[in-house]
């Protein structure tokens, strides 16, 4: 840590950098430009309001197919007792939108006409005829666009700042403009660097990394509003990255330097920067994040550029992206973020965070019982899913030392609320089959996130309305039931009422390295010396099947190597005995068929969703119902491996 | 009406386009497509799921700058008690995200290392000394990403219909992707026909009409994920157009054929489709929009093609996009549509609807004390402002005659919902001013949105908390003052507290032509035989004004001509005059000044803003009270002519 020529708090390093932008006049919009009104005008932001030039319509205009004429001559019109207007003396056909004669002011509407001949018989040339009959008498300007009806000339059409839509091209268009002032857009050079990098698409070996930062930050800068230009991968060679650096100056209005911000053995970026321009912050007191580097490079063109140098790892790549990346862009662009979507949610875990740092957090959120609550995700800086399963951020400030479990907290959104609203929330015990179930619900516009915290965490979920429903897999070991003892001692007793839906019998067994090399074959093998297992967390169903069998079987858990090293997926599991961490794991058949390892079956055990009576038979879950009543549904939970779907559906009383 | 094909309603005209497109299977995603993971491919929907072909780390990584050991030889490691490690034999050194050698299982972060030479000195070559110290023992797995700790291989990364956002493109590269299976994009075809459109840019004759629905249409297609092809206006000729069409149906996935759509004298777009291809509907009973037409061309080189066309009324143009269009585009493209924007709000004016008819009712909307409210806007088919005004739209099914004030109706969003709640309500007196108050809130992220129902309205809307503030200039003329005595009757005696704040003081006068060709001089000359009045409308205080003043003249109403021709602002009323449709009307200074028309002065009226107590100290008013302390504000409000600042943010007490 100590190693960062500075690690300064977030607002120190935003105002360094701010300071540095001032200095040469880049902390503004970029300049205006004209750009014609066409569709790809959309999503710019207007540099100068829009007046309007002419009116519109800018003539009194007929807003029928139909007939023009002075509306006093209809005055003693009626159904019986007609007015006959001879043509073009009197009257006159108008198209929809043709221009009203200077001496007619209303349009009779041509199915409100009869046609004549000159001989006063109807005649099948409606709109040539030589006289027309009309049976009701019109006010002025019946049918009539008047100057102006939409818009005035000198009226403000579109404000300054304004993100334009599709139909504020039209507006624009209409009160006589062809083209519109908006703020440049900037370019984003980004430079991807790194001996281990390997373009996307190439074999990887070990130690080897697969450069996507670049594609992510691409993808955010465009998303934000920037032109994008992607160099290919340079290596760690102080002089090459110099070299492209300098190029990059040339070109761009903003540079990001991926990787090479911290201070390990290969990291330049720190020295680019200050033998090019100036190095304004390096190391910043936010979590993921600390590497951040921010800079300004004088391009050989007299050019000066802001470079930020961006940290390499995933997590700490998009933050960057977005705390400083977006804030830069948007302000070029003329964006105003004040509409950017914020919530406010409590949190459901419990987060521990630095003293000294801003801690942004990922979250995944959900309404409930008419409250927004916000899960924390994973917090490893390498953890990309954790951003893929994001919905917001939320930032615990330095000085806070962390949140208590129920406190509210302001979330950034990055996904549409409704999106939050239609989100099923199941906490509990880890199945394969939920991802299955989760593919199901998307199609059918419902979106599901799951927590694995074990069965017996989903049960207090519930209870604390943290949770829609909660799979469960609790064995009395006393009975040998399911779920009710739990139930009523951790829901019932506490007025929360639920229903208990059967969802699978599955297989429970020891998940060992393809071949068993080990030749495991029963748990008591988990006592010998040579064993190293892997234990999923307390309060799982799993590891309180294990804890009973072991009980039964007298092998004492101090004898088995590896009993503190949890996990909390059967997934998980399987993957500590693929990397070779462990010899074996007690989980599920179908964790051990994905991922191609040996599976030694011991217990068949029923694996049930307990779901609050409160959301049962709403909207929201139904189509979780039709689920568990769909054959092709069914089948392929079968096809995972070591599930009865027989009782899926089933209603479990005690 | 009677002379459309059909005149059917929405469900069953969606219906037959449904099955037309079924016909030909249409009605489904279109083919999937691989793109490389790039930046462009943000914004696409996934066609197949993305399961994880390696894991993220795919080895054991360094997740510091630091040396990898075996963590038992640290087991005795203490401060006073250090351990020492020999390198490379015992340790070596890792960059954050090198590969695990087989012996070690741990990493030290190379600041809480001492490095040491051959005699057991502390050395500078930190990186490659001949040994290290360490004064911590180490638990197994520090310092390591195991592989798989972010994914797991096989796991589902993304979902089949995912929205692809930046960081998804991340995922997908971590866990081997190169390429990504989406939907492709179809590609619209825009066809503007019409012999009185002229391209944007022309200069425009009455008559003639610039041809701006092509560009909305595009805009709206490129925004739901279409790629667009726009082609030069066709004029009204039966045969051009048809060639059109027939090149069109050869390149798209979709044509839109723009005006021409309804029966007038030179609609030819059903005559097209007939002879083309296939007219399944023309003329669908909602509104605005009415002479939709939905139809297949079938193309010379054997594609079948549907076609919309389109009305040509902007605004009917428009809400067709919105209601064929884009569902066509988002199912081609395997959007999933569930997360559309919807609120549920009150309506605050009462809307009467055709009972044959599905309504599309534009509306604004606003969040006062907690409830969504929401304003219909003008509901005229050609005014292309009341879109850009919108937030989004409701419906008003058919069977239904209308809606009452309060009712609960669900809003379809097309704004973020953070801009609705950052929305301030001005409901009342129309004065140029707003409009400036509004450019300077934008600025500050605050948007004012205006009714223009007069002072009493206004005075009601805050009764009945539909409105934040209200702008209220009304005449007692008993006593010669403003407001309050209508403030007790309307809003004290119903609970309702509110705070008095000067706006502005301003000229009322004669609003005449430029020169002023009939010599009008004083309020008298509105009982002139030759004078065509203009007025405003009940409740308006302006209409106040008028009628106090003119029964001080003694002019009976009933002698000014005109007189029940009423507009709803002040600028209306100006362009009125402005048009010829009348000689004069009762106004503010600064709206003839905006149309360059002749202002008489009569009388100098106190403005004030009326505001609910309950918003007057919040947050978001804010920067309203800062806008009347901004002398540079208050400059440009005197700029527009006939306003005295010298009162402005004075509390008015009685």
């Amino acid at each position: 840590m100590g190693l960062y020529l500075h690690d300064i708090p977030l607002s120190q390093a935003r105002e360094t950098f701010r300071n540095g932008l001032n200095q040469y006049g880049l902390n503004e919009p970029l300049q205006a430009e004209l750009i014609p009104i066409d569709e790809n005008a959309v999503a710019r932001i207007l540099a100068n309001p829009v007046w309007a030039k002419i009116s519109s319509p800018h003539y009194n205009a007929s807003a029928m197919d139909g007939f023009a004429f002075f509306a006093k001559k209809s005055e003693s019109a009626m159904v019986t007792n007609p007015v006959t207007l001879r043509i073009p003396e009197e009257a006159v056909y108008l198209d929809t939108g043709d221009v009203l004669p200077d001496w007619a002011n209303c349009v009779v509407a041509i199915e409100n006409t009869e046609a004549l001949d000159e001989n006063g018989k109807i005649c099948g040339n409606v709109r040539n005829p030589y006289m027309i009959r009309i049976r009701a008498s019109l006010p002025p300007f019946t049918n009539v666009r008047p100057i102006g009806e939409d818009i005035i000339a000198t009226e403000l059409v579109l404000p300054v700042g304004r993100f334009l839509r599709p139909v504020d091209l039209g507006a624009a268009a209409a009160s006589g403009h062809t083209h519109l002032s908006v703020f440049r857009q900037p370019v984003v050079v980004i430079l991807p660097t790194g001996s281990e990098l390997v373009e996307i698409g190439k074999e990887v070996e070990p130690g080897e990394i697969i450069e996507y930062n670049s594609v992510v930050l691409g993808a955010q800068a465009l998303e934000w509003g920037a032109k994008v230009l992607r160099f290919p991968i340079t290596r760690d060679d102080f002089e090459q990255i110099c070299q492209k650096v300098g190029e990059a100056a040339e070109i761009a209005d903003l540079i990001l330097l991926n990787a090479g911000s911290s201070a390990g053995a290969e990291d330049f970026s720190s020295r680019v920067v200050e033998t090019l321009g100036e190095l304004y912050v390096h190391g910043i007191a936010i979590r993921p994040g600390h590497p951040v580097i921010l800079g300004m490079i004088h391009a050989k063109n007299n050019r000066h550029v802001p470079i930020i140098g961006v940290p390499g790892f995933p997590v700490s790549s998009a933050m960057t992206g977005e705390l400083f990346v977006k804030p830069l862009i948007r302000l070029w662009c003329g964006y105003d973020s004040a509409n950017d979507e914020t919530i406010d949610a409590f949190i459901t875990k419990k987060i521990t965070s630095p003293a000294g740092d801003d801690d942004y957090i990922r979250v995944v959120a959900a309404k409930i019982s008419d409250r927004y609550l916000a899960a924390p995700l994973s917090r490893g800086a390498g953890v990309i899913t954790s951003l893929v399963r994001a919905d917001g951020y939320t930032v615990v400030p330095r000085g806070i030392q962390g949140l208590d479990v129920g406190e509210k907290i302001r979330i950034f959104l990055n996904k549409p609320r409704n999106e939050i609203e239609n989100t099923i929330m199941v906490i509990g015990s880890h199945d394969l089959t939920i991802d299955l179930l989760a593919e199901y619900l998307a199609k059918r516009k419902r979106r599901l996130v799951s927590a694995n915290v074990g069965s017996l965490g989903g049960l207090i979920s519930l209870q604390r309305k943290e949770s829609h429903m909660a799979g469960s897999h609790l064995l009395n070991p006393e009975n040998g039931t399911y779920n009710f003892t739990y139930i009523r001692k951790y829901l019932t007793s506490f007025g929360v009422d639920v229903d208990v839906i059967n969802w699978v019998y599955r297989e429970q067994g020891l998940i060992v390295q393809t071949g068993n090399p080990k030749r495991i074959t029963t748990l008591a093998d988990l006592g010998r010396e040579d064993v190293e297992f892997v234990n999923r967390q307390r309060g799982a169903g799993t590891r309180i099947l294990l804890d009973f069998h072991l009980e039964e079987i007298g092998l004492s858990v101090e004898n088995v190597h590896g009993y503190e090293h949890e996990e909390f997926t059967h997934l998980a599991v399987g993957a500590s005995v693929s990397s070779g961490r462990a010899d074996v794991g007690l989980g599920i058949a179908s964790a051990a068929k994905a991922l191609g390892l040996d599976f030694i079956p011991l217990f068949k055990e029923r694996y049930d969703f307990v779901i609050s009576t409160e959301y049962s038979h709403t909207d929201l879950l139904l189509p979780f119902y039709e689920a568990m009543m769909d054959e092709s549904f069914r089948a392929s939970v079968q096809a995972l491996g070591g599930y009865d779907v027989s009782s899926m559906g089933k209603q479990i009383v005690e």
